[in-house]
């Protein structure tokens, strides 16, 4: 596939995973275009990585689109009243935010048909994750279904791959492949309300996962944390 | 369902089709919470037309949020330099905006979730339109079954159901039937480039099919035109 349309469209949002499925993406050949959304995120630090990532990973072009989600709000990351939970619950968390694969991907899919694109990239993955439904692979294959039949494109007979490089892997062999790759995780923000200079909170579902799957894979964890703190792994 | 479920999201643009959806819904029972797009048109008047018609249709919440789709580009809606075409041409026309449905009901699948409304209306048709392969009912029903898997509400059982009214009538039945429910069609603005005064340029293949709508429901077409001109249908 990659030597017949080299193109991709990359869904980069600044954090370990999809800098990783960047990292593969480009491993694999194909001619990389990041996409950004920025849709009211609770820091802007998130956005601030995926521009130091693109360039150190020299996407051919990294594009950021505002969508103002504060407008519709129902979620911890886009609605500063809801706080964010730093102690693991059961079920989906607060942090999840209403229908953004859907939004995210849909902007992909503008994109990569304006570019003739036919392979959007990202980062979702059901193992270590925060139980967010559009991470998962049946949500994955209906997009594809409904980029076919969505598109100019798809009436011309073309299919979209959406590529999902993350999706079986665990957090700490994630980090692994990353590091293979040479990927330098400090440049990375995961953490959902990390500080004006980047720091971390050490406490939210994002940077539990992330601290263990680092100890998981027993590579040293690059972040800094607003906090010192002991870790254990669940 | 209007008495188990009553709240209904709907996509407005400001244009007859919505509008319409909008009049319809509204007479089904449900309680509306109206969904503008500004997604870079290139005019303003579709917009003032939409708060025109939330307004007069006394919806219970009107918002419009902001997507810069001139990030994306790829269609004469979104970029200036693509001109609007003022003569049919062959298969989908250049005023396709790459993925703009997909991008849209996403939007308003993640406001549906907030406000718990399982029902989201939106104003296609597959007789009197351009071609947009978005607009089609096997592009409808594969949002139906994508919005299932991508939502907390879909994981927890619940289903969504897109409301398209207006999928198979024609140009002049939706206006017989908008006409019925006593909605004015001079607050509603379909021209792809209507100048600052909202006056429509009477040539494009909105104004067209709108022009040939109203001449063949046998209704004075209330719509304000740039130039005068001689219609005929088809």
């Amino acid at each position: 596939m990659t030597t017949k349309t080299p193109y991709a469209v990359l869904l980069l949002s600044g954090g370990l995973d999809s800098a990783t499925a960047l990292a593969i993406a480009k491993d694999e050949g194909f001619i990389c275009h990041a996409l950004t959304v920025d849709y009211g995120q609770r820091h802007c630090a998130e956005l601030a990585a995926a521009q130091r990532i693109a360039q150190a990973l020299e996407v051919a072009e990294h594009r950021i689109v505002r969508v103002d989600l504060g407008q519709i709000g129902g979620s911890a990351l886009t609605d500063n009243n809801i706080k964010v939970p730093e102690q693991p619950s059961a079920g989906i968390p607060v942090t999840y935010v209403p229908a953004r694969n859907t939004l995210m991907l849909a902007l992909a899919l503008g994109w990569a048909e304006v570019l003739q694109a036919k392979v959007i990239s990202i980062g979702v993955n059901v193992l270590d994750y925060s139980g967010y439904p559009d991470c998962r692979p049946e949500f994955i294959k209906a997009f594809e279904n409904l980029a076919m039949l969505a598109t100019k494109a798809g009436v011309e007979g073309n299919k979209f791959h959406i590529h999902t490089p993350l999706l079986y892997l665990t957090k700490a062999e994630i980090i692994q492949r990353g590091t293979r790759l040479g990927l330098d995780y400090g440049m990375t923000v995961s953490c959902y309300q990390a500080d004006d200079n980047g720091l971390a909170c050490g406490c939210c579902d994002a940077c539990r996962l992330r601290i263990q799957g680092f100890l998981a894979a027993g590579i040293q964890d690059p972040t800094k944390y607003v906090i010192s703190r002991t870790v254990t792994t669940q």
